[in-house]
């Protein structure tokens, strides 16, 4: 790059006006249940990081991961860029480095008309980037960004041209909260790019926020994490979808029944619905060994709900995640576990039905 | 990992047998025109090198990415494996490390049965790397392996079980060659991994072979690039997708003429098919300025093909590549111009149907 180019951008840079969520009325996060107490890109409560990491190191490292996390802000800007540290490279080779420690962005006229713009883009070992969504869009605009899926987000600003609108937008189209409960895939692995999560599709689609717990490789669904899930304010529905993490190693039969009736002293009425896991090829082509550890699997957490519903709880509901991919289902993962992107699509188009039913909007 | 641990997996390398696609008569390699003459994983021949190095020092280099190689084989052995080295670390922060400079693996009873099985994974900084796609599947099988899209593989070996079979594989269902010139977008960017690239999904859905011409960010349409392009043997149809790179910088109108004349020169009766390019939010979002130029190249493209029409070229085709994505498309990129794997299932969906038609299969 000729040093007349770089100067050119240093001083675009140096033009805009930089804002911080942790600092800035206009702009209002999303996805952090305890953002409004603890101010930090955290899932799990100040509060409760003591007891979390005595429960399990990998969901308290994990819960700063900064999935779910949103920015929602109107502005006039026809340029908006992000500015961010993280807490380290990201690392995995079956997902991308945007898709671990990179922001998207959204923008439309109001929530229905969101678009994606872009991603982050920044060299693969970078631990603090800057850059530029868009530049030259005119008008006033709703913008949505997303947070890093695989990574801690140390500091994040946005930037904006210099005495540009920015304020908080309209509310949500739904009020409340949805709260998911689950593992890697839940976390987001391996979305290319963070609103490619299940979680971020279904808030653009359904209009509300949505709470991510998922805690890659670590879901075991402890007793002290299930109160924490329950701790979330606001709650409209419950997705417990930890089979994945907690099924092969027995731990999903000790704690569901548990997890459910934490959830129900908390919240007596709210939906809960219990998802069971994707398809999977290698189930499929071990049917007397996997494949039977799955069917005995679903069967429980079928099982589980009907025993609920039995006892007259009638806001549990039981979702078949291997309905959730068509014929091809194979095809939608990227190691036979983690959906890609089509995976993520289909999951977020089966689970917005199922939804769209139970809570009815 | 402990020192037991290590050993264990060690040994169980060791009693694998390994074989080399360059010099093993069972191991069918796809995707390379002149691997059979040159033996090497080189999209362009050796005869070659110097001239397209004279033309385009970019494209020389990107020919050596192996996007859209493959080896298929079939096998009794209830474990494959597989060694590889690659030309350096992958860096591409906006696609997978393993999509860039990975292979994955598709098994099935035959052509018609192939399901994606898994990826290879290994640390991100690795340049040599070995992999167990499965262990314990029984039977034998008929397995696709597709190389990285964005490296270039210095070497591969598959591992067997010691003593198992190994042997050529069936033809392809369908004789000759289906042979795409285009962009980063052709060459697989943003696949998660590389059976998502949209020529490898291709393959497989209509089972013929591809010959992947994508040069990220290169495809300039050069007299004797075309020349090369239709050099390849066994051409069935000719995709030319390279708006995305010629269209902006004027290349396009200066190159698309000719390079269908060289084409038809080799191949005058065989199927060409001219696909402009997919949606992008930033066309639609500037509707008089790059929405305007990419209006004017769409109708370019549509005209060419006229004209040859109506000079009595009935073999020559265009396809809306705007057309391709619905009504969400704006969702379907990881950066708004790179296919993310929603927009590659959505593209080869779109193109199979129209290459059905087009020649009959």
């Amino acid at each position: 790059m000729s040093e007349t180019k770089k100067d050119a951008i240093a001083t675009q840079e140096e033009e805009l006006s930089w804002f911080d969520p942790l600092a800035t009325e206009g702009l209002r996060v999303y996805g952090f249940a305890w953002f409004d107490r603890d101010h930090r890109y955290m899932r799990f409560p100040a509060a409760s990081d003591e007891l979390v990491r005595k429960v399990s190191t990998n969901v308290a490292n994990l819960s700063g991961h900064s999935a779910g996390g949103q920015v929602h802000f109107r502005t006039d800007s026809d340029t908006v860029a992000i500015m961010a540290e993280i807490a380290a490279p990201s690392a995995m080779p079956h997902m991308t480095i945007i898709g671990q420690g990179g922001f998207d962005c959204y923008a439309g006229c109001d929530y229905q008309d969101l678009k994606f713009y872009t991603t982050t883009t920044f060299p693969i070992s970078a631990r603090a980037y800057q850059y530029r969504f868009f530049t030259g869009i005119p008008g006033e605009k709703l913008i949505v960004i997303n947070f890093p899926l695989y990574n801690k987000v140390e500091s994040v600003k946005i930037g904006l041209k210099p005495g540009a609108l920015l304020k908080k937008p309209e509310e949500l189209p739904q009020p409340g909260r949805i709260v998911v409960y689950g593992t890697s895939i839940t976390q987001g692995g391996c979305a290319s790019r963070p609103g490619l999560c299940y979680t971020n599709i279904l808030s653009r689609k359904l209009g509300i926020e949505f709470i991510n717990l998922g805690f890659s490789g670590s879901a075991f669904g402890e007793p002290e994490i299930a109160e924490l899930v329950a701790a979330v304010d606001g709650a409209r529905m419950f997705i417990l979808d930890y089979e994945a993490n907690a099924g092969s190693n027995g731990r999903l039969y000790l704690t569901l029944e548990d997890f459910i009736k934490i959830i129900r002293r908390r919240y007596p009425d709210v939906p809960i619905a219990v998802v069971s896991r994707i398809r999977c090829v290698f189930a499929e082509l071990n049917p007397e060994t996997a494949g039977k550890m799955r069917r005995e699997l679903k069967e429980f957490q079928m099982k589980t709900v009907d025993s609920f519903r039995e006892k007259g709880d009638k806001a549990i509901y039981f979702i078949d995640g291997a309905t959730l991919f068509p014929d091809d289902y194979h095809e939608f993962t990227v190691d036979s576990n983690h959906p890609n992107d089509i995976g993520f699509y289909w999951m977020a188009a089966g689970l917005e039905k199922e939804i769209r039913k139970i809570i009815n909007i």
